[in-house]
C-alpha cells in the first residue's frame, strides 16, 4: 500500500456538508492500490454506541489516484472519523496524524467534522443544473435600434477590431429571443451592459447606468421580463476588480491627485497618476491604464459595489452575477457580496471568472461556481488538440470532479469557448464533426453548459477581437445543420434528467486511443454515452444491462449480446443510449 | 521520483500571503526523494520578462514527507507559478494538473496566487510570540475576599469534586500578581468569569456580568489594569457555542416553550424541552442538558454575542478571547467575530479551542491560533508516554509546522496541560525530571507557551475535577525547585529572542532512541538545544560552528572539536547552548 499517496484533510473537498444533514467524506489513494475503503465514524460524545464502519466507493480517478467517497448522516450532526484501507495484502487504519496496523482504541486522534452548522452549508441554486446558458456579447448580437448607435458605427457584419462598433443593443436581443427559445436556451449570460467606453464594456464608467448605446434601465427591465416569460434566466457581468478610466471617482483622482476624496478608492502606488514604460503608477487589471483596480479594502468602495449588486437584482430582477477577474478581488469582499446577493435573491447564481483551480472560492461562503476553463481545456485537449488520449481525458475529468464539493460540480459553468478565447469552430479548424463531438460531451455531462452566441449557426473567429464577430442573422448564411444538432442535443438533455444530475462512470477510456464510453446514472436510470474521437469508423463495446438500447440522438436501436453492447460509430460519431422499455 | 507523494494546492498552508508583499510557497514530497526544488514563477501579464527559478529549501519533515518552502515578493503582488523538482536521476516540472519532462512553454496552466489583497493577509498580534501565558481557573487560584464566597464553600485545599466550591475570586488573583511577575508571566488566560452555576462557569447565566462569587465589573477592571501595569496581558474565555441553562433567553424557552420569543435562539429539535434516555430534545454541548447550543444562525444571537465580545474589550480592556468549543460554532460567525474584535482592538489575540487539525480556522479570516493540543500530544508521547522515539517526535513537530501558515505557528498556544487534562506532573507520575524536559522543549520552541496554574510549584492532579485543585500558597508546601526551574526557563526565553522567533532545524533525532538536538536560528543568531530523554546519562554530539558554547540554563561551557560539540547530559538532562562571544 503506497501510504505517501493517501490523502485526506478536513473540510474543503475532503469532508464537507452536502446538505444540512449529510457529510461527504472523500479519500485519495494511489490508483488501483486499494480494494476496499471504509470510514470509521461516530459521534465522539457517544463513541462506543455510535461508531461504525461505512463503506466508501470509488467515485473518480485520474492518472495517479483513485478518489473514494461516502455520504453519512450523523444523528447529532457531529462526526469523528478515521479510515480503514484495504489492499490485496494489507489492512491499515488512518488517523489524523498516523497510519497504523491497529484500530484506534479511542477516537481522540481521529479526524473531525465538528458540527454541521446551517450557516456553513454550501447551498447552490437548484435551477442552474437544469439550465442551458447562452453567452451574449451585446455589441455584436443584434442591432435592434439604430437610433442609439454609437458615432462611427460600422455596417453589421464587418471585421471586428479592438475599438470598432457595430451597434448591437438590447432591443436586438429582445427581437431575437425566438431564436434562443427555438434552440432551447433557458439562461443568458450578458457580458457587461453598463456604460463604458469600449465595445466590450469591461471599463465601467457608471455601474448604475445601462450603456446608452445598448438602451436604458427601462429597456433592460423589459428584456429581463421578456426572458422570464419564456423561462430564460439572466446573468449580468459584475466588473468589480477594476473600474474604467471614466468612472467618476477615478476621474476625480485623475483631476485632483492626492487631494481627491476618492484617492483611497483605488490603489495608487505613487502620485501623480501616470504610465511609465507601460507600467501605471496605480494598480490596474494587468497593466491596462484604462482599468484602475478598485480598492475593496475601503469600506466606501465595498458599500458602493454591494449596493450595485443588490440594485440590479431588486430593480431589474436578474438571476445572478458573473464576476469578472474574480480571483484578483479579496475573499472578504466576495463573502459580503454573497450575503448581499443571496439576501436580495436566495436563488441567485454567483459565477466567478477563474481560470485556474478555484477551491478557495468554492466552499459555500463565496461563489456557487466558476467558469470551468479546466473543463474547456480537457475537452479541447482530447477532441481538438489531440494532446490527450481518451484515458487522459477521463483522468482530467476525474481530477476536476475530485477537487470541489459535489454541489459545486453540479452547477459548474461548462463552456467550450467565450469572448476571451478563439471560437470552437475555429479551434476545430472548421471541422464540424469535431465541434459536435466536443459539444456532445459538454451536453451529456453534469454542470450547466453554455453556448457562446453564434456557435450554434457556425460563427467562427480567432482570438479576440476576431471571436467577437457580428451574429449572422441571414438564414441562408447560417449553418442550419449545426443549429439543428444543438437544438436536438439540448432537447435530449432536457428529456433525460440523468444527463443533468446523474453520476458519471467511465466504462471505457482507451489508453493511447480515441474511444470513450461513460455511464450517467441516477438511481435506476442509466444513460450510456459513446464517443469515437477518430477520423475513421470504430466499434465500441461496453457492458450493458437489459436487451434493447436506443440512441436518443439518431433514433437507432441496438441489442445487447451476452451483457454487452457493440455499437459501430462513424468517424467522430457518438451515441446517447437509453434502455428501451 | 515518487510523484504520488508530491503535493501542492493553492492557498491554505501551501501558498499564502505572509505579509502584504510576500507570498510563501510550499511543496510536499516523499522524504529524502528530492535533491533540489525550485518555484518557477512570475507575473502572468509580463511572463517573459518576469519568470524566474526560485530555490526552495526544506523547512520541515515528518515520517513520510519533506516540506519545501520559499518566500517571494512579486513586484505587482501577482504570482503564476509551477515547480521544478530534481532528484538524483530525474527532473520533473509540475503544473496545476500535470507532471512533465518539459518546461511549460506558456504560464496558462500553472498554479496561481492571483493577487495579494490586504484584506486577505493573515495578520497576528506581534506581542503574542513574546508572551508567556499562565492559565488561571479562578475558583481555585486564591480566595482574596471571603465575603463573596458561595454558600457551602469548603476550606481551601480540599478535594475538588464536580460540584464543590472553594471560594477563589478576582481579589485573590490581584493579591498574587507578584507570584506571576516573579515567575516572569506576561499573559493570563482566565477560564470563564461570567455568572454561571458551576465551579468552572462554562454554563453562562449572564454574559454581561462577572460572577458575583468572583467579583464585579469594577473589580475585573482593577485586575486588568493591575495586570497591564505589570506588562501582563489578559484573555477572557468566550463560551459562545452554548449558554447555561440559567441564561435568561433559555429560561424563557423553558417556561414558554414554542411561544417564547427566544425559541430561535437555540436549536430545539422537538418541543417540549426534555431529556429522554440522556438525550435532550434540543442541541447541546455533548449531551449536557445544562449547556444548550446557541443558534448563531439567528441574527439576534449573533448581534448579542458580538456585542459581548466588543463590550469586554472596550469596557475592561482585555487583550483577547479564548473561544470555547470553537469548532462547533459556524465559520460565518467567527468571521464576524474577528471583524468585531479586531475593530475594537486590532492587537487582540483570538485563540480557538480546537483539539484536532485546525487549518480551516487558521486562514486569516477567523482565529489567530488554536490551543495546540497536537503539540501537547507530541511532547507527551515523546517524554511521558514513550510512544514516540526522538525521530517520531521530530516528525510530529515537523508535521504540525507544515500544516499552518507560518504566522499561525508563530502564535500557536503551546500548552502541556489544562483544566481539561490531567496535570503534567501527574502524567509524569511525579517524575520532575521528565516534567522539566517536557517544559524545556515547550519554552525553547516557537509559539507562545502556557503554564497551567500551580504546575510551577508542583501541583498535581488526575483528569478533571482532580486537575482543578486549590492553588498551594504555603511556601513550605510549594516545590520551590520547580518554581526556580520555570523562572530560569522563562528568563532564558526572554533573553534569547531566537527561541521565540527563530526557525527550527532538527540536527539529531535518534531513531528508536531518546536523543534530540535542534537548532533555533534567526539571521546569524543560533541556539542549540539538546535533550536526553533517557533514564541514564548520554553524550550528544552535534555539528557546531565557532569555538566555545555556553549553556544558558546551567552556565556550563563547552568547546567545539573539529566542528563538533560533544555534550554529556545526565538522565533527562538538557542544554540550551549559545555561542560565546
Amino acid at each position: 500500500m503506497l501510504l505517501e499517496a493517501v490523502y485526506h484533510r478536513p473540510k474543503l473537498n475532503w469532508s464537507y456538508a452536502y446538505d444540512s444533514e449529510t457529510i461527504h467524506l472523500r479519500l485519495r489513494a494511489k490508483k488501483d492500490d486499494l480494494t476496499e475503503v471504509y470510514a470509521f465514524a461516530g459521534d465522539k460524545y457517544i463513541w462506543n454506541q455510535s461508531k461504525e464502519l461505512i463503506p466508501m466507493s470509488k467515485f473518480a480517478s485520474d492518472d495517479l489516484f483513485d478518489y473514494w467517497e461516502c455520504a453519512i448522516k450523523p444523528a447529532y450532526r457531529r462526526l469523528k472519523y478515521g479510515f480503514l484501507l484495504k489492499s490485496d495484502d494489507d489492512e491499515i487504519w488512518m488517523t489524523e496524524n498516523d497510519f497504523s496496523k491497529e484500530r484506534p482504541p479511542v477516537p481522540d486522534r481521529l479526524f473531525e467534522y465538528p458540527f454541521i452548522n446551517p450557516a456553513d452549508v454550501f447551498k447552490v441554486p437548484a435551477w442552474v443544473k437544469d439550465t442551458v446558458f447562452y453567452q451574449i456579447f451585446p455589441e455584436r448580437f443584434a442591432n435592434g435600434n439604430p437610433d442609439n448607435d454609437p458615432a462611427g458605427v460600422l455596417p453589421w457584419g464587418g471585421k471586428p477590431e479592438r475599438d470598432n462598433f457595430f451597434g448591437g443593443d438590447l432591443q436586438g436581443v429582445i427581437d431575437h429571443l425566438d431564436h434562443l427559445s427555438e434552440l432551447g436556451i433557458t439562461g443568458i449570460y450578458f457580458t457587461p451592459l453598463f456604460e463604458a467606453t469600449t465595445n466590450h464594456k469591461y471599463d465601467t464608467a457608471d455601474y448604475m447606468k445601462i450603456d446608452p448605446h445598448f438602451g436604458d434601465t427601462e429597456m433592460v427591465k423589459k428584456l429581463v421580463q421578456a426572458c422570464h416569460e419564456r423561462g430564460i434566466r439572466v446573468l449580468f457581468d459584475a466588473v468589480f476588480n477594476h473600474s474604467g478610466k471614466t468612472f467618476a471617482p477615478f476621474v476625480d483622482v485623475l483631476e485632483k491627485g492626492e487631494q481627491s476624496r476618492y484617492k483611497d478608492w483605488f490603489s495608487v502606488r505613487e502620485f501623480p497618476l501616470e504610465v511609465n514604460d507601460g507600467v501605471p503608477t496605480y494598480d490596474t487589471f494587468s497593466f491596462e491604464p484604462l482599468m484602475p483596480k478598485l480598492n475593496t479594502d475601503n469600506p466606501e468602495v465595498r458599500e458602493y459595489l454591494l449596493n450595485v449588486a443588490e440594485f440590479w437584482i431588486k430593480e431589474v430582477g436578474i438571476d445572478g452575477w458573473r464576476l469578472d477577474v474574480a480571483d484578483e478581488v479579496d475573499h472578504q469582499f466576495w463573502r459580503d457580496f454573497r450575503k448581499t446577493v443571496k439576501a436580495a435573491n436566495p436563488d441567485a447564481y454567483i459565477l466567478g471568472e477563474i481560470w485556474h483551480e478555484s477551491s478557495p472560492w468554492l466552499q459555500g461562503d463565496q461563489f456557487d461556481a466558476v467558469m470551468n476553463y479546466p473543463f474547456t481545456d480537457a475537452v479541447l485537449d482530447y477532441v481538438v488538440r489531440g494532446t490527450l488520449d481518451a484515458k487522459g481525458f477521463a483522468n482530467a475529468i476525474g481530477r476536476q470532479l475530485s477537487r470541489y464539493p459535489q454541489q459545486a460540480s453540479e452547477v459548474a459553468f461548462n463552456l467550450l469557448d467565450s469572448h476571451d478565447t478563439p471560437r470552437l469552430l475555429t479551434l476545430c479548424e472548421g471541422d464540424k464533426n469535431k465541434m459536435k463531438l466536443a459539444a456532445l460531451f459538454q451536453f451529456t455531462y453534469g454542470g450547466t453548459p453554455c453556448i457562446y452566441y453564434g456557435d450554434e449557426i457556425g460563427l467562427d473567429g480567432e482570438q479576440d477581437p476576431d471571436c467577437r464577430k457580428c451574429m449572422e442573422w441571414n438564414p441562408d448564411k447560417q449553418d442550419r445543420d449545426l443549429f439543428e444538432f444543438y437544438r436536438k442535443l439540448i432537447s435530449v438533455r432536457k428529456d433525460l434528467s440523468v444527463l443533468r444530475t446523474g453520476s458519471i462512470t467511465f466504462l471505457h477510456a482507451e489508453e493511447g486511443g480515441s474511444k470513450l464510453a461513460y455511464e450517467r446514472r441516477l438511481g435506476k436510470e442509466s444513460v450510456l454515452v459513446l464517443l469515437n474521437n477518430y477520423d475513421a469508423g470504430q466499434t465500441l463495446e461496453v457492458p450493458a444491462a437489459g436487451q434493447a438500447w436506443h440512441d436518443a440522438m439518431s433514433g437507432d436501436s441496438y441489442e445487447t449480446d451476452n451483457g454487452k453492447l457493440a455499437v459501430k460509430l462513424p468517424a467522430y460519431g457518438y451515441a446517447v443510449l437509453t434502455q428501451s422499455q
